[in-house]
């Protein structure tokens, strides 16, 4: 059914609501079960209207995946003028907020529920990137290898327990998010050689 | 080619090498670029052998699903007469065995190259078993929400370090597992509510 208040969203409003359909459509579904007369059914606008937004199904679901990847990038990015701790508090907050407000196609996108490549590709290319710049921060003169496999590896946790969380929702999201942290901190120190997280950014 | 020594070989060894050689073939390509004669050719045997043990493709591949699944379990499977610290120790080792011996179908597996929908499903459900396992064996009085979201976190975390890991090489399998009990004893301190692991069992 088209939200009655629709004709009053501006344009960029309106794309970015579509984006967000968007994606819960393109995690819920096989790429090849999508046609663009399916998708404007779904959000409920015309096709003629969906074309005017994006040319083709592939440029939909490309621009969906680029704003996912925006908004998390967005949302996760870091104050360098705060401390290394502050700042990954912070960007895990905001994660979880993301994670949170679009919990189905979260769920979707990391269970690789459509088996669409490049789904995947975009999964672990966020999570490389993440990990460079969390060892950047916490190891200014280069991360030991242990390191680097305690933050790969956490990244993968906070995915697993993003997933337990949305399921169960038994623990409140700043409980998840000390859990997060202090999973981290926990891993950093068994490598053997611990940052000092505190200190001055 | 042929093994010089495959006809030595007896029938359950052969169908053990077979399903070795599936999980490969399974988990580097879709499924429907795969055939029986393309197994065969690949496993180098002749496709009237390859039927002899499998009936079908869709045989072929549930058969070897299923015995990494009893393989995992089996190799990590812990000793109930040990305390729960050293049932972990044991059951993380014997994990780091099975990934070292089979990295190639490993990786493929966990990082869903294929998108089969088995294989997705067949990894939620060792997770899912894995982690009730633990949480049984560290709070048999019943595991709080917390420890429940960290040890299912922690099961990913696994997975994002081995295929670190993996790709890496520059740590070696010891210094892994010390990292991974370390990180889950991390987690779950920072869960507030540890439980006594160095206890008996």
């Amino acid at each position: 059914m088209p939200d009655p208040s629709y004709r009053r969203l501006d344009v960029d409003e309106r794309r970015r609501q579509l984006l967000e359909r968007g994606a819960e459509l393109f995690t819920s579904n096989r790429y090849e079960e999508l046609s663009m007369s399916r998708i404007a059914r779904e959000v409920g606008i015309s096709k003629s209207l969906l074309y005017h937004y994006f040319p083709s199904k592939q440029a939909f679901f490309e621009a969906t995946l680029g704003a996912w990847a925006e908004e998390l990038r967005a949302r996760t990015e870091p104050d360098p003028a705060l401390p290394p701790a502050e700042q990954l508090v912070a960007s895990v907050g905001g994660f979880l907020g993301l994670v949170e407000e679009n919990s189905v196609a979260y769920r979707n996108l990391i269970s690789s529920a459509t088996g669409v490549p490049e789904i995947r590709d975009l999964i672990a290319e966020v999570r490389h990137r993440t990990a460079e710049r969390i060892l950047a921060g916490i190891y200014p003169d280069g991360a030991p290898p242990k390191a680097r496999v305690a933050v790969s590896g956490w990244l993968w946790f906070m995915d697993g327990a993003c997933l337990d969380w949305i399921e169960h929702r038994d623990i409140d999201r700043d409980e998840l998010r000390d859990l997060l942290i202090g999973t981290l901190v926990g891993a950093l120190i068994a490598t053997g050689s611990p940052p000092d997280l505190g200190g001055a950014g």
